[in-house]
Parts: structure tokens; sequence; C-alpha cells
């Protein structure tokens, strides 16, 4: 989780991210994901509200693979570590997995294979991804 | 329940809407009320998304509030009522009960009193409600 | 939509569901799954609480591949497949779909493969399914 | 916000967040406020995943008045204040504002008045504060 190319996020798990079987509802994960790509992006100068306003369009997630491994729970604070691993004309894919606790012994809770289109926000049309983009997550 | 002018509206319990606590997360009554404030507006001829296409408004909510009596559990059918209590110009109240069952002796689960203002949604000021919504309202 | 073996739940899109980008957030579209296959395991006369407290054991979901294809909007009405693909012995994949409309015509807006597992709730570790469920699952 | 006795916490305003009115939907400022009073306790020493395994109680929400003054956007970044307002032997009254900004002119967003019930979990009846607590809740 020290590599070159991975981006930290932590997450903690509060009462809204747990269900009745006294873990972290599954879908919740997918949240956790979105919020550390957000960051990622906002660490590579990219803000998504402002990025819409200036293009016009959007990222949408097209395809997800999870695979969970462990459950989390409640206080539990979770790392979340993101890594690009393909970037195409209109589309990236990312690797995104959830860890429970932040040192070198951290469980695997949750990972995620996350595929995102670029599209024209009005119509929902991909659409190549903006050169300005692409040069910074170039820099990823 | 079965009062004249009372909308009933019934609601699952699914694992998205409970917690570690082995409950529904009290934030999620006020979901639950939304979703029995959509189906009565529906009930009277009111689609949110098109009175947004058509007038350029939209409703907001102002204030609630909300007192929690006893806690609802995964597989609970709860039924939720809906009533107007005061209509006006920009504004409206509405009381908004979830019951655990459908029958005369249902238990009182939460309660709400829930103002909504209309707004244009661009700017997100308040704005008389339009005349035609207005009759409608009066029928409920 | 009509085959044998598929069970159709009816899933409405409100305010909740929806993101700032106008279509459904991603993740809830695993929210809508979740109350499909808890509706399906229902008309198979199975109730998870009731499960839990007879067996002790749960249902966990270990594995999803989900594609996006196009978005929901408020007040869209879906309507969710699901459909039992393999049946093992502490394990099963379920397909589930989300389409818009209902009619032969309907549009695919996502689908998911996901596997699902039983675990001893108090340890989370696998377990075998239940007899009485294994039954009940293959009447599916 | 500077006063002694008033807890700071920032959040910021994802996609999960917002609904298709492009504001953050209304019923995640209570998450929001639930997020800020977990890491509120958290820093008087109180987890209350540990509480519940240590004493068998929890804390559970039975009333809020809340009032929506303004809307939160995606990528705002917001900071919820928490004061102790009243603190009973078996409840104690909070009050949670959320703000956009963290300056001296920061505008108010949401504000609500929470009392919360401390119950055994077991039963969900009330039961008295355990000393240990109102000793910690005492230096808020």
């Amino acid at each position: 989780m020290t590599d070159e190319g991975v981006f930290n996020w932590p997450i903690r798990v509060y009462w809204e991210d747990t269900d009745a079987g006294g873990i972290v509802f599954y879908a919740n994960y997918l949240k956790f994901f979105e919020r550390a790509r957000t960051e990622w992006l906002r660490s590579l100068g990219l803000q998504q509200q402002a990025l819409r306003d200036e293009t016009g369009g959007m990222f949408v997630v097209t395809d997800t693979q999870t695979r969970h491994h462990r459950p989390a729970r409640l206080d539990d604070l979770l790392l979340v570590t993101t890594r690009l691993v393909e970037l195409g004309r209109a589309s990236m894919t990312l690797e995104q997995v959830a860890w429970l606790g932040q040192a070198a012994d951290a469980a695997r809770l949750c990972d995620s294979q996350i595929r995102i289109g670029w599209v024209t926000a009005q119509t929902m049309k991909p659409a190549r991804i903006p050169a300005t983009l692409i040069a910074k997550l170039h820099n990823a």
C-alpha cells in the first residue's frame, strides 16, 4: 500500500454503513470506493462539479467486479486504496481495495475492478475524455 | 387510518434500512416518508420530474419534527400514512406516521410533521406554488 | 422476462435513489437487487430474520459482477428479474437484471451476476446451507 | 463556532449524498449529524460498539427538530458543530448545525435539536445512562 501510484483514503464505518447482520452492507463498499475515487481525482486537481460546469461531461461507472473477503464492523477504520490500471480515450479502469487497518498487516476486506466511462451529461452518450483531464490522469 | 384525507403506503424493511443495532436507522424513516409523499402526490396526478420540467419548480423540505416511539426491524411491513394539515401559497405541512402492521391495533413507530416549500429549481428561491398544483392539492 | 424460474419485482425510483447527475447512483442498483432477492426468498417461503433466529446462519454476498448499460431517472418504474443460475452446498449464484418498463420491449439498464454464501452469523465463517433451505431453493 | 463546548467535524459532500435536485437529500443531514455525534463521543473516549459490548446498552435517537436553511451541493466541504445542551439520567439533548465553509462567515445550512435516549439493546427499553458515561459526558 505504499507503492507509487496508489492513492490512500481513510474511511470510518458509521451506523449508517452497517446493517442488521452487524456488518457493513455490501453495497456500501461502492459508496466508499466512490468517495476514494473522488478524493483521488481531487488530489490530481480535478473537481467533478467544476469539471461538469466547464466541459459538460462527467464520469459514470460502467462495470464493477467486486469481491467481499471479510466483513467490516461499526467503528472500524478502513483504508481504501485506488490505483489506475488502464487509461483509454473514453474510459479508465481502477482497482480499489478496502483494507482493515493501515499497517503492513492490514486485512483485505473488499476489492473491486471498476471501469468508468466519460459521457456528455445531457445525453449520457459516451465521449472522449477531454485532453486536459487525460494529461492530469497520466500523472496519477 | 381509514379517515378521509389519509393516504396509505406500505413499506417493507430491507437490509439496507437497518443498522448494526438490529433496527431501522433513524434517518431512514425520512426516506420512507419521502417515498410515501411521492406516492401521495402521484395519487393526485402529480409527478415530480414532470412538474419540474413543466414549471421549473420543485418541492423541498424546510422543517421536520420527528418522534421515534418504537423501532422497526428487518422484514417488518410498515404502513406510512400521509395527511395534509396545512396548505399555504408557498408551502404545505404534512403529518406522516409509520405504523407497524396495517390493522386497527397497529403500533405507532415514528411520526413527523413535515413542512415543504416550493422553490424555483435553478435558484432554490421560495416561490408561489403554481395554481394548477394548488387545485390538485385541495383535493387531497 | 416471462420465462419459468424468473422472479419479477417492481422498483420505483425515488429521490433517495438518484444523485446530482440526475440518474440513479450506481451503488443503489445493488440495493434494488437485494430487495428483489429478499422478495424472491420470501416467495419461496424463506424470511431472512426468521432463518437467522432458527438456524443461526445468514446469506452474505461474496462476489458481484455488474454492468451498467443505461441510466434510470426519478419516477421511473423498474422491473428487477432474479434467476437462480447455480446452487451449491455453501453458496448460490443469481442473475439479476434491472429493466426499464415491464413490456416485451423493456430496456436493460443494469445486470449483475451475484454469488451469495451461507455463513454462521456469529463467526461469519462459511457453512453448508441447511437442507430445508436447499429443498426450497430447488423449487425456484 | 469556536465556543468552548462545541465539537467540530468536517464532512465532504459526495455523489451518494446528493439527489436529482442537485442538492444534498434532506435525510442525509441526519447521517452527517450521526457521524459528527459519533466522533464527538469518540473525542470523549467513548466508542459505541465497545460501549455496547461492555454495558449492553446503546444510544438511540428519540426526537429530532430539524430546519433546512440553504442547500449543500456536490464537493461542498461542510463543518458540523455538536454541542451538548442538556444531560439527564436517561437521555441527552444535542444541538447540531451544518455550516458551509469553516470561516467566521460560514453559512448555516441545516440545524437540528436531537434528543437521544439510552436503552438496553436487547429490549430497547429506556435505562439510566451508566455513571462512567455520565462522568465523561460532563466533560463535554
